[in-house]
């Protein structure tokens, strides 16, 4: 009795596997949860209690759908604060998550075999969401600069001579989910003349600017540079302060936040007022910022851990981009004969959990590939799982080739 | 450089009301706000406290998508108490609001030009959600003792002659939301039959059985009189603690409730991991029953305040249910001339806002009609608002006809 729409809605690897590994003695290197250390319990706490017992009348009531006024106020504040230019005709919608900025996205841009451009590899949440509205998907590979956006102009090219236009831009510019890697401001620049160019709608999803942890980093945003109004801002708490409030946000032209404000009534009407009022309370006291501070030392400590024992136990010729930010490395294994889907079973007899990276890729490819996560684990089973990933890597692959990077699937 | 689609997400009546009233000295019908009196603030604000400063690894961090465990079980043994029948093949998911359900329900069930059944008049934001998956949408009348399922067997013999079949049947059976009528034991059965008969899933909302201000009415659900696992059950916390946590739920058999999940998943990923743990602390220490009590004891003196004001002020032929619960009544005025849409900015005027009746007729219908909200306001405020109405009503209808009930439009 279900509509033929209900088969796209996939359980997606990610969470199947968290699902898989829940209450079992794995290290799993397969999710992206924040480590809970960094969370303010005790000062969220206090918040929540004042809130609500000081503020029961309005944060336990109702909400506009675009979020609670003073909140959204005190975001454009924060956001401006972070460097993320707020234009005069901009406006700010909250989200209950990013994944619902995304899902609203998907609904309210993407017409049936609308062109739509992402980074191969892409997040994988965003890639089912703009599934569900059925556009054409064109991959464009990542290096360590981030896109390459002399592959982005051949493709732009191909699909305005074919008479095609693209619907818009999907990227994570900084610390790239799943990839790690970081679009240099020359490639950001040219990224925007290409689109002011083919007059094309960029969607910027912007998790991790706010906690790189290496210094002499450009994390200027896209939003920052565009002088056209094209860009739609997507942000969140959940890595800066916690992702149990799912709280996240759109920053863009008031056109298109007004469109995606009544999308979002029909969709769940509004995020709960009482996470606006403790994110907006945690905002205005300082404690986002200390959160931040905190991350950066926590997430930097682990991701060195994981980047020394990639360098000690993966086979030669492995690839992967070292991560500025974020919670991921990408790791490429050098052979295109293993198939990292296919690995996995053997690796959660070993005892690791990993996400095949090919979940990632729009076109099919990047099976040779795996997302690791070093923000949830502690940094002796980061270490330790990495050790039994690289002897497992190293028994399926006898002759190493490479390096093997997203490009090798570009034009498969 | 939008998706057509986007012409569907219509801003309601409702909130654009709410935004215009927004304070303004206006006594405001027009709403569907609980009184915050009922808010137990000094509790909650504890709850807050505990389950963040106590529990916050697990209350601040992500949480599965069909909701957190321990709550889900919580929220079965609540359900079974309020004499809501669990079967052995159910499960439940937790959705942000019902609104979200609605939501879900509309994209997992209804292809485009399904039949579906909703009676008239319904609930505007599920005629919004519904209305997004493009169904053919048939109305059946409600009277005082609910949907009148004479005209649905009439409708569904019609439909299946034509060789067409129903997709489901959405229905809110006790205090419905706009009408305040509740469906009588005799019609549930044979709802049930004809259900069975033809193989319909139905569609049961029911945000306010649980505070009945009368005593001797049956509320028994659909889902407690259902054989068959065909009845997919939606309730919310959001008039019996707080509608600012957006807690909302879905019983019904697994199979559904798996794919549920899996929408949810791309639509939000989960519901904010705090408000259900908030919820979970809730219930288990009786504070959602304690509120009921308080809930009931508070709406009771409002409707009647408002019942009365209704007797004393308006045309004579005017005609509404009495409602047993719930927050609204519905008043239909007695005369076709007058349309309620165009008589709004006269009331706003004179210092009135109620929700004009036609947005929740899916056919067009009920121009004669209007929402009366009386769970926000205070009652002298109540009594006043209906004596404003009440005196335009009987400036613009000089011979009152009727009465004129929901039947009136069916065949229109």
């Amino acid at each position: 009795m279900l509509a033929k729409r209900s088969e796209l809605f996939k359980a997606s690897d990610v969470r199947e596997l968290l699902k898989l590994t829940e209450g079992k003695k794995i290290i799993s290197l397969a999710g992206g949860m924040p480590d809970p250390e960094t969370f303010p319990k005790k000062e969220l706490a206090e918040i929540a209690k004042e809130v609500i017992g000081e503020r029961g009348d309005a944060s336990l009531q109702y909400a506009p759908t675009a979020g609670v006024s003073e909140f959204r106020k005190e975001l454009m504040s924060f956001l401006q604060r972070k460097d993320v230019k707020v234009r005069g005709d901009d406006s700010v919608i909250v989200t209950t998550g990013s994944q619902q900025a995304l899902d609203l996205i998907s609904r309210v841009f993407i017409e049936r075999e609308d062109v739509i451009v992402v980074e191969l590899p892409t997040y994988l949440a965003a890639l089912n969401a703009f599934t569900l509205s059925h556009p054409q998907i064109v991959g464009v590979p990542v290096d360590e600069n981030g896109m390459r956006v002399d592959i982005l102009e051949k493709e732009l090219k191909r699909i305005y001579g074919e008479g095609k236009s693209v619907k818009f831009i999907y990227t994570i510019p900084v610390a790239h989910n799943p990839a790690g890697v970081t679009l240099s401001i020359e490639r950001k620049k040219y990224l925007l003349e290409l689109a002011s160019k083919y007059d094309i709608v960029v969607i910027e999803d912007d998790p991790y600017s706010y906690f790189v942890y290496e210094s002499g980093v450009d994390v200027t945003p896209l939003k920052t540079l565009d002088d056209e109004g094209r860009v739609v801002y997507l942000g969140t708490l959940s890595k800066i302060l916690s992702p149990g409030l799912r709280i996240g946000w759109v920053l863009g032209n008031h056109y298109v936040i007004d469109v995606l404000e009544r999308a979002k009534q029909t969709a769940d009407l509004h995020t709960p007022t009482l996470t606006q009022y403790i994110a907006l309370e945690s905002i205005r006291r300082g404690l986002v910022d200390k959160t931040i501070e905190k991350a950066k030392q926590v997430y930097k400590i682990k991701r060195d851990v994981m980047l020394d024992a990639l360098t000690d136990y993966m086979p030669e010729k492995t690839w992967w981009p070292r991560p500025v930010g974020g919670l991921f490395v990408m790791v490429f294994l050098p052979s295109l004969d293993v198939d990292t889907r296919k690995m996995l079973p053997e690796a959660l007899a070993r005892g690791v959990a990993y996400v095949p990276g090919a979940s990632f890729f729009a076109n099919g490819g990047g099976w040779n590939s795996m997302r690791l996560n070093f923000s949830f684990p502690p940094p002796d089973k980061i270490a330790e799982g990495i050790k039994i990933l690289g002897s497992l890597a190293k028994e399926k692959i006898k002759e190493p080739k490479g390096p093997i990077t997203p490009e090798s699937f570009y034009t498969m």
